[in-house]
């Protein structure tokens, strides 16, 4: 099947879940990274793997967890990469550049046509060693409200994941659709206002001896709906409805 | 306890879960929410709620799941609010606006000064109702894989709490710290270098006659790496102690 540019970028990030505990957080991190097409998973020294629990929680998402590497330490995991970045909960060293996630995804995809690059997250309780760190270029912390910070290992995973699936190219593909609708031209506008006014001034409604008041409130509440040409379409229809109807003319409001 | 602007705002975002499945996935939402700062959940219609399981995924974001308001429809949970926005797994009606999270978010938090603002979000096999989405002013996708779009509810949750967190005020506090680091000066840089080819020259390793291609070299790799003050003088300790050492006068090498 052919790739697109964001899936071939993908192929090349590393998600390194080291000394995991809960094998359900294992399967729910492959869900993460299969969701927004992350190639691949590593695991280093996994508690318990493979896991019924982390095969359920993956739901969907068994081939990533199937290909899973297993490797007995973080330099194995490393090894061949350009690039990684040690998820904390802290601030750690400050000598270790910081990065929030949105930047060190763009960075490291920048660096991924040269090879595979890696974003590797700690234990669920201990996080990561500070030799571990030591073996990453910069850390990442994900902004948290101060009175509770913890993360569920997984949930951390779809963060980056997902801040990696927007910083790969078409990844954000999916725009606002406010462009897509036809805004009505001026002309449109202006001949709803005055076909408005003409019914409102049949049914008595509008004074055109003293109009500003109101047209101005109505000038102002269509203004704000943004109206699109199907819109104004809609609107001319109901008025001339209403003027079919003979509603004013009659003299019956 | 005096709130952050952050925690003001997000105190006016509801996130709604209607018909959900599983209680294990309102646990992970809550917590989820919880470590966004994100002020209230509503439960619409819960399966199974309170429940054991339920608690333990919401770790220690009990008070969150505690307070969880649960009513009967959706129109109860928007009762109150200013706006709302569906979150879809598919483009539906395009008639509807369509946002993407991060836009969604920062539209969402402009009107929560005017009152209460909602996410909602749909059961986890059938998602939202064509009745349910008809009553949010905009619908969100999250972009996945288009091979595996299957995201997990609580992680769904995870990225639309991560947006409205950043959205924010002073929600992205947590900037890249390179901008704290020193950095060298050009006339510490320009030492540098001079020192470096003395030392360089003393040890035979640099023709004074033939400079061009090396020094060029040398200064490349150094630019790269953006040296800090502090690494400059690192680097200038290091050349002053080969000097100190005798070595290349003493032609040792």
């Amino acid at each position: 099947m052919h790739k697109t540019g964001a899936a071939r970028l993908l192929q090349h990030v590393r998600v390194v879940l080291t000394r995991t505990s809960h094998p359900g957080n294992i399967g729910a991190a492959a869900r993460a990274c299969r969701t927004m097409g992350i190639g691949q998973l590593w695991l280093v020294a996994p508690l318990r793997f493979p896991d019924p629990e982390a095969t359920a929680r993956a739901s969907g998402a068994t081939d990533l967890l199937e290909q899973a590497r297993v490797v007995d330490s973080l330099p194995e995991a490393l090894r061949g990469t350009v690039a990684a970045v040690a998820l904390t909960a802290r601030p750690r060293e400050l000598s270790v550049p910081q990065l929030p996630p949105r930047e060190a995804a763009t960075r490291l995809l920048e660096l991924a046509p040269a090879g595979d690059v890696a974003v590797v997250f700690g234990n669920e309780q201990s996080g990561l060693s500070g030799d571990e760190v030591a073996l990453c270029q910069a850390i990442c912390q994900i902004p948290t409200d101060p009175t509770y910070s913890s993360l569920n290992l997984a949930a951390a995973v779809q963060v980056l994941a997902y801040e990696l699936r927007l910083a790969s190219p078409g990844g954000d593909a999916l725009r606002s659709t406010g462009g897509l609708l036809e805004p009505a031209a001026f002309e449109d506008i202006e001949g709803f206002h005055t076909h408005l006014l003409r019914v409102l001034a049949a049914v008595d409604f509008y004074d055109p001896n003293n109009p500003r008041r109101l047209e101005g409130k109505l000038r102002r509440l269509f203004a704000k709906a943004q109206l699109e040409r199907e819109e104004v379409n809609i609107l001319r229809g109901v008025l001339a409805a209403v003027e079919a109807a003979g509603i004013g003319k009659a003299g019956q409001r």
